[in-house]
């Protein structure tokens, strides 16, 4: 089955395609987009090994000039450092402002190269190839790029939208079945805030944890869903002026798990996992949200073989400092997404810190 | 006399307020624009010493908490490792998305400060305040932000546009004889390119060359028409697609002069200076321009103090490569914008070699 999403933004509009064997058809995807010749496949070691020559042969195919670039594997190298080398790389290739730089990798190596193609003569043409499950429904759209720095996560980086996501499901088989459940991080997340149908069909599934056994319709649904999903809110508020904070349901605490952890103990999708078993909690006590609505949350994060408890040794002070230098800090209040019910969130800046310090306690 | 230019793009709108003494009311400005309370000044030491307080004194006036950094002064530190710089003091002083980095100073200052803006936190508030002819009438109007890649000018940055431009033409009697002059290079680009009686006005005035000899109604004129000029370019192109090509009338040439002779010993304006005698010739070579008008021109460049020949030693077939890595080839073919008549110009990439060279070679 093959659909196409369409973001809408002021300026610009994109597709988000999802078939299967995609990955083969990336040129002819291209070809009518009406790009310049030159084309920078940027990836990593393991993804341009599995699927690269797939992708070359597909863009040759389609009479495109194309060069490559591997990018070491992981967000311990997702640093200004990686972006000055895919700098070099452009320019030894002479990529002019009609050039395309095709991200074929998870979120790091979409993060990286859409920062690098934001910025490479003020911005040239950029295409996401995810191949994680968290990168396709998530991190590909809304042209969110960046880098960390030393002491935070995506502190530097710049909206530059994509001409295309082209999400190929079957590149999943290869994805690592940690690396699936934290994708499915993000895809309870949408159930939550915004789709309670995509709830109800995760709640109906057996199995969640284990890409194989579940029904290749319900893929489609938690692809297809989720990516409405974002695209949705991301075309009614691209530079997360309002709307678009309610996708950072989780990622308050999770940031600073993450942050704290050194971005290498805890996936993403698990940090957020963790987080909105927290920010669920923090709505409980906030008289917001219903004990046992929260519960069905966490019994499906659980079934999606996720952490529902902070990692050991994680200081709590240490999570209440680090929350004060993330993004999301307004006028120095700590901005919190929390649910009201399946389906819908609110966000609020009046969340008082022992209520945090309680709940992260008892986790 | 006071004007105010209104900047109208797509998405944003701002003002080029020009006022003598308004450096003092720059706190008051910013103040109608509702911006977040922390403001991060970045100036260089010798405009600091002679502006800083003024300017911060006016910020604390009206109730903003201002931090500041100094970037040391030159193009030679307009790179990416100044920005990690500015990206760390962001970071200590707990800059925020609602956080606004002024950039007192001239176009070095000003690219810096808006490629920092414009990249922490995927884009933060921006104000320039210009203290240089070149930055007041070019540098700082349109969003352009970046910084040097040791082999090539400004390949790195972003569009990101600026809340205000305050422009204090006051400032202007502390600027050196030869950057004043540098400046008069661009207005007469856009008398060239845009506005015949800019040109004109430029003509009949006895001195260009010095500030304290040319009438105040003329620096007025100038400031005035060559910021609506760059006004009226801009809102019709934001983003170069098209029409905003035509500012980059002398810098071909003009950028070649400066990658090879390292950024120091020619200043942009002299190297556009260069460039725009090197594109008359060409025009009048293709037969596009009249040798009489480009006459006129050089003997404005020539007035303004500007230099006309290309520095000594400095050779043909490098700049001819070099043109080669400029941001504005496309397609392996360099752009040339190049007059027809005065206040007009067209684009080409129709420009053999064998023209530039023997173009040069005269120069």
């Amino acid at each position: 089955m093959a659909s196409v999403i369409k973001v809408n933004l002021p300026q610009q509009f994109y597709d988000i395609a999802i078939a299967p064997g995609s990955l083969d058809q990336l040129g002819e995807y291209m070809t009518s987009l009406h790009l310049g010749k030159k084309v920078l496949l940027v990836s990593n070691p393991v993804i341009f090994q599995l699927y690269g020559e797939r992708a070359i042969a597909s863009l040759k195919a389609a009479s495109f000039e194309v060069a490559s670039y591997i990018l070491p594997d992981g967000e311990h190298y997702k640093t200004l450092a990686s972006i000055e080398n895919l700098y070099n790389t452009a320019l030894e290739n002479r990529l002019e402002r009609s050039a395309t730089m095709v991200a074929l990798g998870g979120g790091v190596i979409g993060d990286m190269t859409g920062f690098a193609a934001a910025t490479w003569l003020r911005g040239i043409n950029f295409i996401q190839v995810p191949t994680t499950l968290l990168a396709m429904i998530d991190a590909a759209i809304g042209g969110k790029t960046g880098v960390n720095h030393p002491q935070g996560k995506n502190l530097i980086g710049a909206f530059h939208q994509p001409r295309l996501v082209l999400i190929d499901p079957d590149v999943l088989q290869t994805l690592p079945t940690r690396e699936f459940r934290a994708g499915m991080a993000e895809v309870i997340k949408y159930g939550v805030i915004w789709d309670a149908q995509l709830f109800a069909e995760l709640e109906a599934s057996q199995c969640l944890d284990e890409m194989g056994y579940i029904h290749s319709e319900l893929i489609d649904s938690i692809l297809t869903r989720s990516c409405q999903a974002k695209a949705d809110v991301v075309s009614k508020d691209e530079k997360e002026a309002g709307l678009r904070a309610i996708l950072n349901y989780g990622h308050t605490i999770g940031h600073a798990v993450e942050s704290l952890t050194g971005y290498t103990q805890v996936l993403h999708g698990e940090a957020v996992a963790i987080g909105m078993v927290a920010a669920g909690q923090i709505a409980v006590e906030l008289g917001m949200w219903t004990q046992q609505e929260t519960q069905r949350q966490d019994a499906l994060i659980e079934k999606a073989g996720l952490p529902t408890k902070l990692p050991a040794g994680l200081d709590i002070e240490a999570i209440i400092e680090a929350l004060q230098i993330d993004k999301k800090v307004k006028a120095g209040k700590v901005r919190f997404v929390l649910p009201t019910q399946i389906g819908a969130v609110t966000v609020t800046d009046q969340v008082p810190a022992d209520i945090i310090r309680q709940v992260l306690v008892r986790m």
